[in-house]
């Protein structure tokens, strides 16, 4: 019996079944925020979005029946229970944080489509990669708005009045938008500001430039691994054919040779 | 007969004339929404269109007598069949989709320009390799906008009001136009929404960033690819080198030991 | 004396003293749009400028007396020769254009400092690989442009008006700068342009990336193509030993044979 | 003694701890631009402020004495010695530009978490790559504004009305920023001036690309340069067995060779 549930979960149709109903329920949150669709067909819609979390529940009780408790060992797994399991809790609705928390279940669909699974596994492989240099462009934001904060407190209050605003103004000015208006008003008053501003936009635009090409680097960096791997097994496979051939050749010689000294004892003293 | 006219169409004088009518007639295209040179050269204009339109029912017609029912195999020859049927359908001139397409004639560029051609078939190439990444990416952005409009729709109705006004806001921030303007308003009432569009920010330029390099890995990879095969021959080379070598050497031993052999038999016993 | 005005002309003193010579002219020409700065120092700063200009006539006649006719083979060689000609034309100075073009002494920078002209040529030989791309990108804007008027010229006069408000536009969107403020009126009036717009702006940026791809893998495969090279080189000798170390065997073997047939024909029959 | 100290400054714990009060010190310096929480808490964070200076001088002090002059010798070291120095200077508090230069502690982080250390350095290592393109730019940007100044002065007073305005104006649009709102007073009074503004934005680009690629590239070569080394270790070790088993080969034919001499030597003559 496990056996065949596990075979029917592990099965082609159910698993696009399942996507099927994901990209439904995605749908529905989405004609959920919208007021004309909701005045018409509240209560269709409605009924479509609890089928699809039942199908939902049944999914993930399949699963828990065929795995056991395997099933919670798996991080995906996990996230898909609890995507689940909020649906579900009596009187959820009603908390406006767990109404915005259901529009995770669209993320199943990364847990769900296999090849979706692989980037984003992917993309989270190079986080590490490129933790230091992120930390860098923080401290630069953070030093950046300390400074702005300090000197242009009393020039410009919108942008550089508190720490919290001289941190957003230092951000949006390291995103690039805008950033002439932002500085307009600090400008305007101390000609000298536009060097700070332009040394930060040039010290941010070459760390988040890094930033990308660690990520790059990393990508490229494991297809090299790959054919540095082939490369070492293809030039592994000639050094034994040179050693096979040596062994080949000394061994021929070696039976010339006993035949040498065979007849070198037949020969007379 | 046809193998003439085959000739003829696959040759260079044949093509580059096509090439110039495919510019004439874009600039026609570009004329024909100039009010004041139309006031002034409009019959002239419409002239040289047809003429230009004449040309490429000529050539079609060439075409398909010399390749017969191949013609119609060819992908990019049923585009330009496609192109200039829209232009020969009698009243295709008041059906304002139908005069819109026939700015599709400039594409013909694409496939009578061979090195176009190319760039736009290694360009389709890398499509299905980010499919995942733009769909994540998409994902994204609806997910944005859904929890966007649940949280925000009253804060600012203009750029979160509704479903499609939250896409459209959440695709501008992902473009980074001007995103400060568009949470101006909603940072303002709800100053915690800052983190939700920083966060989003963050991510949407990481999954671009992906976008990005998931192409540039790609277009790398046909080099390496390359690389790789020409490595492997070359070490082939060396391994049949050694093959040959030891062949070489075991027969002239085998050679002497037939010899060693035939005077051993000659010794007295 | 050629020799020895050849021999000057490409010293380091001297090239680092012509260089000396072209940082001040640029000053020069940026004092000379500074209204505050000429009215107090007119006169001085002309006669610095008049004595670097002299500097140069030095220097190129110097050139030209040490090569000969051969100098105005050179592309950086005639570049200078017309960029100084420009100078010391009579009345040069009261038409505008030739006042401009006086800012290309700037750029003998170029010419003089040798890492600069390497970059340049680097970067010059990048874009023979990338016309093809561009050519999509103009082909892309052209249309967007045509297609752009024929539909919104009544709606958005000032943006899409005319072919070349429309021109001027799609550029503008290209770039992603305040793309949403430019299309905003039409989108206002059609919301369904918006996925015009949308989709002008995704095969922009793909176009745009795949152009800046092509120039990083055209720097890449430079690097991959002397790795390569060496590759070769290296496996070629690596073969040269396989042959060396064989022909080396073989001859020992002949020897052997040699000295075998020699016992052979020593025996009694 | 001085043995312990090294030990002690050298160890784990020690470094983390003072990376600890590094970030509790980048707290206090956001906290003092803070006037809600000053008003409050001011002798507080004062006391904070001045533990964590004093631990920076006593972590100092340790170092140099467990280095001696060694110490001084370190770029890092005297990094921090300079900025932990500004802090105690009697009556530092009163010059703003010292107390700007107090968020110089933040950066302590570089020189104390190795990860990030070694990042800067990486960065720093591809500044020489890029001098001569960051200079092309600088070139391009003073051109342009020098041209941009004698072309438009006197009809876009504010953006190019002197060098230093047009200087900021060619930065920005070098940024990609709300270029169109730059240009827009000089494009409408000289349409021409359109064509110079996007040949200059063209350039820009390009020049910016290139700047990237050349970080990107130099940053693949090192993966490169490895390859190749571990490539060439690897066939330089093939060689080497065809050299030895050449060597073994002509060995075995050398012995040989010896008894086929002696054996006739022992034939009759």
């Amino acid at each position: 019996m496990i056996e065949r549930v596990r075979r029917l979960v592990e099965s082609g149709p159910f698993q696009w079944t399942i996507i099927g109903v994901i990209i439904v329920n995605a749908v529905i949150l989405g004609l959920e925020v919208s007021p004309g669709w909701m005045e018409r067909y509240e209560s269709e819609t409605n009924v479509v979005g609890w089928v699809t979390v039942g199908i939902f529940v049944v999914e993930i009780s399949l699963r828990i029946f065929a795995y056991g408790l395997r099933f919670f060992r798996g991080g995906w797994n996990l996230f898909d229970f609890f995507v689940v399991a909020i649906a579900v809790i009596p009187g959820a609705g009603s908390y406006s944080v767990l109404r915005v928390l259901r529009v995770l279940r669209v993320l199943r669909l990364l847990s769900t489509v296999r090849s979706m699974r692989r980037v984003v596994a992917a993309m989270v492989a190079t986080v590490p990669g490129m933790a230091s240099i992120a930390a860098l462009l923080a401290m630069l934001i953070y030093i950046g708005a300390v400074v702005a904060t300090q000197l242009f407190r009393s020039t410009d209050e919108e942008h550089f009045g508190s720490l919290a605003a001289s941190l957003r103004s230092m951000f949006q000015i390291t995103t690039g938008d805008d950033w002439a208006n932002v500085i307009a008003p600090t400008a305007a008053e101390h000609p000298w500001s536009y060097v700070f501003f332009v040394v930060y936009i040039v010290l941010a635009t070459y760390i988040v430039l890094n930033l990308f090409i660690a990520v790059a680097v990393e990508a490229l960096e494991k297809e090299a691994d790959e054919d540095r791997e082939e490369l070492r097994h293809e030039v592994d496979e000639v050094e034994q054919a040179v050693d096979e051939s040596t062994a080949a050749i000394l061994a021929a010689l070696a039976d010339l040779k006993a035949q040498v000294t065979a007849l070198e004892a037949r020969l007379p003293k």
